[in-house]
């Protein structure tokens, strides 16, 4: 049920209305601003969670920060990672909104790339030219055949 | 083999009459579900796995869960994993079928992408107009021509 | 360069005659074997490379294979990690064939949900209607117009 | 905004002209050489910049370029990682350019498998060999009228 009630909330929120950029580059770049935007908020938040648990590493906004670039890009080295419930769901947040951001940036190049390949190849082009030249041709064949038809009736004339 | 094979089964898990919701949106939410599931159950299974192995730091359900976590979206801080033979199957399954359920999330949007794409460039549409000029014009040319046949045959009779 | 001589060489390997299973499900079920071979391999050669090496700790084969499936799904906790020269390549190659492999199966899916797509929304055969249609109108046009004339030259001939 | 200057960037780059070797097999073979560059310039960066920190594991070339390896792929082993806020901006750029890399591979092979799949189903040199048909159908009814008209004609004559 979620992608479907997802597709129409990025619709509405991007413009579904085909003008102006692309909605691949327009989602791509939403869910790049959307991404630092939770890392940031997430590295804040992640150091409120910690704040005093035993065995806490994450201690410092520096630290923090590193810790969500390394957890957004799926990296995790382990050199800092949460230790209480609440700064486990903000790193599960950061978590999926990373692959997701990362997915999305992904079937943005695709489409980008699909697009550039069928211009290409001009599909749509090529069946404009096509239909046109054979339009041409039977017109041509209609004058011709006016044409006999109305010799014929100038000879039946004289 | 297998490729196929799963193509199909999941076509026909999923309905492959082409109506309703488009496949892409479906398996995509039907991947994402299973991978909950996976999650869930995995988590559970794990610990039944590790349950008094030597090393083990998966011990209760919470942090088994938070494992999964990091295991499907393959960051894999390390702090915990499992150190058994079938935690580490159990392991491999959750990783299988994250990364196998991400990528259907990508190819899902990449689809969505190409789709709204081809429906901005009207490809079909434009195809179809162009028909149906091309058709107009030549049914006219039908009509002034048969008028023709038809005033020479009302000539010949006067 | 590589890529360009990739795509020949698979192209090659898994036939470009467009007939039997599309490429896209030959690609991604060749690359997942590939994947499988050069694990299996990788886990007996990365044993090799480390044995006898200081803090070497892959030092027995089903280690070798756990630790080569969360390399080649990018997991790596770091239970487990090559410490040798040539170890590391072992680790840097099975690193790359398992993202390759990865990005071949999310690729082909992606391939399948448009091509999905696009036969939903029936391009193809759409545009084979419409011009099957506008033959057919042209034709009874011909048809009427031929009656027409012969119809006259009897008129004449009385 | 950065989408779509990039994707201009890009096209600047590696030439929109259309002629050549298709976009994404440039843009896939272009990102992988700068991943090359960035990993080895990298490896030299993050050891200048790690120089003498305290709790530094990142101490040699060779150990630097396999801690980029495993950055760039996401794996992260934990064996090495920067301590120090450079060696971090480092490592973050090292992450960055590696997940876009693998994006635009899987993208590019994903756009290799859609045109692929596009020629195999032929729709382009289908709606080619239909409207050839049609055409050439309609032509043969012209004859055919032209030469009924004309035999009318001569029949008139005699």
């Amino acid at each position: 049920m979620v992608p479907g009630f997802l597709t129409r909330a990025v619709e509405l929120l991007l413009g579904r209305d085909g003008r102006g950029r692309p909605l691949h580059l327009k989602a791509a770049g939403g869910a790049t601003a959307v991404l630092v935007v939770v890392m940031l908020l997430g590295s804040w938040a992640v150091i409120a969670a910690e704040h005093g648990a035993r065995g806490a590493n994450l201690t410092s906004y520096p630290k923090a920060l590193w810790w969500s670039i390394e957890t957004a890009t799926t990296v995790g080295y382990g050199d800092f990672y949460p230790v209480t419930l609440w700064g486990r769901v903000v790193g599960a947040v950061v978590m999926v909104v990373g692959i997701t951001t990362y997915g999305m940036v992904t079937a943005a190049i695709a489409a980008w790339f699909v697009g550039r390949e069928q211009k290409r190849h001009q599909l749509a082009h090529r069946a404009h030219e096509l239909c046109d030249e054979t339009a041409h041709a039977l017109h041509e064949r209609f004058d011709r055949l006016e044409r006999m038809v109305a010799s014929r009736g100038e000879e039946d004339r004289n």
